[in-house]
């Protein structure tokens, strides 16, 4: 067998078993190997944003790593702003990168660039197999890269004649760097700590913490100790709905976050980040607990933050029975205009039983989280990177990792229009995601921020780079013209009737929310 | 006046009075500062790609950089697939990227990456800005790297604090690298070369002698020695039709290029490089010239090519008589069913005077070049780098730059997936732009490469991964979609009928060519 095939057999026996592509000819020979190999699923996009962004989606709901095949330098390139929302997500993936055979490298060929430079800052691992014979221990190591705690982005770089030039056979995985459990000594000071000073006392949470059962410990902490729970701005996963406990998170607006946090003398962080501030602003803190509010961080990202809010709760005494109910937004069946509430109201009521929502809803959607606490239990996946573009790739993803659950990606009209192309490998592997465009015809965030970093009110030509008014986008147009199915709605009735046809049919869907 | 009014206000100063821009947080004050200076014309793109790929359009249509306007890492990395193109066919552009504020980096936000990291493989000029102070110095040194010879990708990453903080006023831009000209030893050399030998030399040019006076010096040269004229396989620009003369390019595919070189016992090069083939392929040369075929450089990129070719006419005694007439296809319109050669036909037929054709046809187009040379005067512009998703930006710049000249950019389906947001900012600014999408559903290049690498006959997985059949694309609802008209055409006929349709009105158009 050639390098390729070594390679494609490695990732099938090492657990990896999805491929989002978009090979080129440096990458035909691991193309031709998915003919020879049985058992690894290729998903084509047609754009790299989708390839990266999809591989983080597949990591975030099935918990393993799925591989991308990109085409050289260029190909990685445009995959690596999505490979940044997964590195900041600590999704593991395992990129495959072709590259000029060796010998050809030197000649300065049209695609020749500096591949592992490129993807050094959105990688945690990087290694360029030096022949065929190496090709499947390296990709084994990628997979134990990827697979490690926490999981880490690791791309493997191809020359072509690695690719064709006979190899070994296939290499086993190594063990993966081990999840190191949690310390004792973070534990016992935690618990010191919320044991007394009530609702002084912050629990801070992400990652792991926010799975059903890291968020019933939680409940029962904060219902024996008084500690406030809350959430970081943004988080990989987090599970929610009905019977979950219901955890605000810290809000992207300063204004809004500063006076949420400032009785608070310490803070316990599980996997969580000291809370700072998305972007800086003139005469406002990057730093946004008080002054004097101390920090201690009980777990971090590959912890086993679950173990650790056992341990934490056993500490505390804490029991199921020290659970404080909580009062939820009612559910309920919106009429009238749409808005932020109406919006938020339609989708609660519609959403399936374990559906998975990615949320891309940027300005429209920052109230959504209270009005859908009460839905159906699901998942709801966001943003780590900031970098947008990441709904459609990541519902794609996840639609691939879990065919048996409905997903509803929000998206904001210029998030949708930065990788539209997700809808293609929807409808192509005909997933069951609907889309959810919010059009209200500008980067809304934008005229917010405008003002945020003090420049004042925009004039004419600022407006001009903000808004997406000329000429309107038609977004059922453009999922028609890629195979989905699409809606156009401008009352909550619309957007219930809508969502109930999305919900009851198989296949992808899409829906522009007309604001 | 702050950081950002300095930069601006040095930007126009300076020359560089076109920006394209995706705008975000950190690049809001850039925005505001619009505003109050005039003289910038800014112009937003939907995704960077498009941004990164108008700014090389402009640039090699107008000879001198626009700016871009990129937000943090994430943005900057969604253009570098086509700063890569830029960089390769050595387009100027000044990159501005924005920055979180210097104080904010270290706290890791979420949208913090190794910016400089990621600019330097796609940039020759890599600088961040330090204070507020700096920044109109800073981004004259810029403007001179982007306008030096050969010119530069110069990324100028700017610190939200150091756009807001106040400046000192605007900065003079610094003689840029000067044009060195040419060498007359190299120029005598190639004339000794060339005074013998007749057919066994080879005159292969590209760059600046590819306008109408570098080609007509060449062509003289070629009529008084006998030696071959050919292009490169792919150029930044090159003035064809009518009274223009007509070169070949060195074929793409091997087994083509290596009997058109084997002949050759010297190659001069103006500008272009030392033949080599695109890829690798197994039991192929990388290297494409014959043994013991001499390389001798006449002029490099930057040089002066054409001072170089009237020194070197000079030295032969050349003269405009000495021109060899040409007997060029005859331009036709075609009829019947469409294949490459109707659709070249009816392309070169439909061209009107001093249009720009921007070529990313990929396969279709590969036999487009005899059957256009004696279509009406224009330039003709390549992808230099090989990373698609160029053409629709480069046009969309590129008709930005000459608001007088019709643009017709061809294009593959699967290349025109990459960066299709390109015809909404074409409608946004009314662009003359006619994209003829070439749908022949599949990546055709690569189902030519799966053989040439040795890959054998793709089966059933391996043909899911080029093929793009599943559900087929309807460009026109797309271009519907973001505001631009588009027709679809099955026959010679109607391809005729459409493209004299798209000429005749001003504006963008999509025409569908279903092959």
């Amino acid at each position: 067998m050639n390098g390729a095939e070594s390679l494609v057999r490695t990732l099938v026996a090492g657990g990896v078993d999805v491929c989002f592509a978009n090979p080129g000819t440096s990458e035909m020979h691991f193309v031709a190997a998915l003919d020879r190999v049985e058992g690894m699923r290729c998903v084509l996009g047609l754009f790299e944003g989708v390839v990266t962004g999809a591989a983080d989606g597949y990591f975030r709901m099935k918990g393993t790593p799925a591989s991308t095949l990109l085409h050289l330098g260029p190909g990685l390139a445009n995959g690596l702003a999505n490979l940044h929302n997964a590195k900041k997500a600590r999704s593991g993936i395992v990129n495959i990168v072709g590259q000029h055979a060796t010998y050809h490298i030197g000649y300065n060929a049209p695609l020749t660039s500096d591949i592992e430079g490129l993807a050094r800052p959105m990688s945690d691992w990087v290694r360029t197999s030096p022949n065929a014979k190496a090709v499947a221990a390296d990709g084994a190591a990628a997979i134990a890269a990827a697979k490690s705690a926490p999981p880490q982005i690791a791309t493997l770089i191809l020359p072509a004649d690695t690719a064709w030039n006979e190899a070994d056979g296939i290499a086993k995985v190594p063990p993966p760097a081990q999840q190191p459990g949690f310390s004792s000594d973070a534990v016992a000071k935690a618990a010191k700590i919320l044991h007394s000073g009530g609702t002084q006392n912050l629990l801070l949470v992400t990652g792991n913490a926010l799975s059903e059962r890291g968020l019933a410990l939680a409940q029962q902490i904060a219902g024996k100790t008084g500690c406030k729970v809350l959430g970081q701005t943004y988080h990989p996963r987090m599970a929610r709905g009905r019977g979950r406990f219901s955890i605000d998170r810290i809000p992207y607006v300063i204004e809004q976050a500063l006076p949420l946090l400032k009785d608070f003398k310490n803070i316990v962080l599980v996997e969580a980040n000291d809370p700072i501030a998305f972007f800086a602003y003139p005469n406002k803190p990057s730093v946004l607990r008080p002054e004097g509010c101390e920090v201690h961080r009980m777990t971090a990202w590959g912890d086993n933050s679950i173990a650790a809010l056992e341990a934490l709760s056993d500490a505390l005494g804490a029991k199921p029975a020290d659970v404080k109910p909580q009062k939820l937004a009612e559910i309920v069946k919106p009429t009238g205009a749409l808005n932020y509430a109406t919006i938020a109201q339609a989708i609660g009521y519609a959403m399936p039983e374990n559906a998975i929502v990615v949320d891309e809803s940027i300005t429209t959607g920052r109230g959504f989280f209270p009005l859908t606490a009460a839905a159906r239990p699901h998942d709801w996946l966001q943003n780590m990177g900031g970098s947008i573009g990441f709904s459609t790739p990541v519902a794609t993803g996840a639609a691939v990792a879990c065919p048996d659950r409905k997903v509803l990606c929000m998206v904001g009209d210029g998030s949708a229009m930065y990788t539209i192309q997700s809808l293609w490998t929807q409808a192509r592997e005909g997933l069951d995601v609907v889309t959810i465009v919010f059009a209200n015809r500008i980067y809304q965030i934008l005229r917010g921020e405008f003002d945020g970093v003090g420049a004042g009110e925009p004039g004419k030509r600022a407006q001009d780079m903000l808004k997406l008014d000329r000429p309107t986008i038609d977004f059922v147009a453009l999922a028609r013209g890629m195979g989905v199915p699409g809606r156009a709605v401008t009352t909550a009735d619309e957007l219930n009737k809508a969502l109930a046809e999305a919900v009851a049919e198989p296949g992808p869907r899409l829906i522009e929310v007309q604001m």
